[in-house]
């Protein structure tokens, strides 16, 4: 995909978003519902949070993306989450898998080992975790790189190339990797993508709102379109937020840039540096 | 009524409010906790969230009023919401339910119908819930009107005034239908209450905090006042907010409005157009 | 202590929190753990809430502190709360407990008594909740006072002064007694804390974000500095946010300012009033 195509698609699917309104219902973490709710919202999105494994499979049907955040897992997630993955997957349906706590128990192992028959179209999380995802769908051989600690990462961006680019070939759909620079892959093509604020580590939930808002742009666009477009989003939306200086009023900041950004100025506002691994560059 | 008496009634409802800052409970989606909350607090209430049936029974018996919004229903909701409304019908006790995702699981559709025999005072909704909760009580005649897909509704308000009228007579109480205009019924008198903004359909959960608020207010006035005083408190807050022009910073400006707004203003800032249905309308 | 070596110790604390980035999870209410979470992460802590017993158990043996806010209690906690403490208690962690809701239900009772086993490093609440929780541990004679109102006190911070010196000599931590003025005590020393703003009572969760702020600080400070050292800051921080007079604006400024405050600024904003007992009284 050249790009020049790459921009004229994220330009449509900002659009389509604006146009359709579509809806991605999320089973997400308690945290930052609100967050991921507003976020897909300003971008021009639906949202709708869910428990229940039979709602889930019941608006699994008739949305036509989702996304599941495993953040908050609760007892009941052992059911709703694989069955919900299940009715996606029956219903040809795309959605957003962010494995946030992998390794935290077996609760998670257990589900997470189950979306494999059921794979997502993106996968979004920070290096360890999808390090740490490739190693539990045995994609990469086992080493001690990826350790998880609590929500946090021990790893660079760019250590995860590997696995984010086998996950990506084994779903056949599209894997990011967030970070100070963030990485998108859809196992062919890798683009790394810089912007965003350090201020989204003195914010919670900007991870949880870009997988939410990935899920949005999944109804009208491919899987790798979709991520790059709410990453570039999200990096260049942080950019002119992080003018205010400190966290509260940068999220603040942050929402209203989401809604206010043309689908010009997305497309528009990256350059090529070097090869086409480092395309992604803003130069506000 | 006559206008005077509802303009002298809500501005009563706002003054006692901010003196008496009374509780009102909620049982309310994972979601706009946040938002709930504060815009009750905004207003000189006071909030309390809880999921324990026992809990809700026990704090049912001393908080004069109390909040059931359906939304992010969890598996233990079979238990806590039916044993909640029959506490509060078995205390007398005023409460506004939000129907939010009615038809989308038997969990719901099985605790519905047994608040038919606990009946709110207030019920608040978008059209297509109004309607979907006027079939499920046996109120209309069933028709392929008021589909409801997700949390979004897919019929305008006015199609939902012959429900809301035969559920307020049901009830006794008041209905609010949310929407581009509002209308609010008891039964007998129907106004439609015009102002607010777009941006609400930009952020999450104004239709729940409404229903929180209404809940505060039924503390100190009747269901009809008091789903007025409320539903006329966020269209001004919502209309002077509105010119930040971006989501987040409405939605912080619509809180620190609602803190802000005199009863005066509150009162008085509609005129009568027409007849007594139009007789609300913002002129800022 | 001397005042000299207690301004010295809170200045080392903001420092070292905001180098080390320490992890401090929760398991709190939902209603407010994006701010809890904020909070947090402005002082330059890190955030992670849990629900699930196994995976509690778990990270209290990686995390240097823990937090455990009561508010929206579910039916698991009966299952997470005890295994948790116990966790921490056999790991010699410290952690923070918010015993909000004591008295609502028989759940809350029985958790609270086998956390007796188990002590927490700081006990945080207000004046009718750390009444109750020493009545409950038979640490003070039972009378008529402290009654617990929902989440609301029905008791000035001063009435608590000696649950809270009971409460800190059993446990041999800290206790924090929130209020308009706030004591800090470690069973030896008492200290009132001036400063805030009554706009926090406009707003939900600035209790449950001390709480979490607390558990931050433990990380690198004795219980009784890191109680000190937050509401310090706090206090602080909401004077400065105050000016812009309205709730939601107030917000957004407090936890900005949480992040900008200086370490000279909350170890020097306070002066000693009289005896030890009335020392901190910010000079803004």
């Amino acid at each position: 995909m050249r790009e020049k195509q790459i921009r004229s698609a994220i330009k449509q699917a900002v659009e389509e978003v604006r146009e359709k309104n579509p809806l991605a219902p999320s089973i997400t973490n308690t945290v930052t519902q609100d967050f991921v709710a507003n976020a897909q919202l300003a971008v021009g999105g639906s949202a709708a949070m869910l428990y229940l494994a039979d709602e889930c499979a019941e608006i699994a049907k008739i949305a036509p993306a989702f996304y599941i955040n495993m953040g908050t897992a609760m007892p009941f997630y052992a059911e709703t989450l694989p069955k919900t993955a299940q009715a996606l997957h029956e219903n040809k349906k795309s959605w957003v898998l962010d494995p946030v706590g992998i390794g935290l128990s077996n609760l998670r192992t257990n589900i997470l080992k189950q979306f494999k028959n059921y794979p997502p179209s993106i996968i979004r999380g920070n290096a360890s975790e999808i390090i740490a995802l490739a190693k539990l769908w045995e994609l990469i051989e086992s080493s001690d790189a990826g350790q998880v600690r609590g929500v946090d990462t021990t790893e660079k961006v760019s250590a995860a190339k590997e696995s984010a680019i086998a996950l990506a070939k084994f779903t056949g759909g599209a894997v990011a990797v967030s970070g100070e620079e963030d990485l998108v892959t859809d196992g062919e093509e890798t683009i790394y993508c810089a912007g965003g604020s350090e201020l989204f580590t003195k914010i919670t939930g900007s991870g949880c709102a870009l997988g939410g808002v990935m899920a949005i742009y999944l109804a009208v666009a491919t899987p790798f379109i979709a991520a790059l477009t709410a990453t570039t989003m999200f990096n260049l939306a942080g950019s002119k937020a992080a003018e205010v200086g400190a966290p509260a009023s940068f999220k603040v900041h942050f929402l209203d840039n989401l809604y206010e950004l043309t689908p010009e100025e997305v497309a528009g506002n990256f350059r090529v540096v070097g090869s086409f691994e480092k395309m992604f560059n803003f130069g506000l």
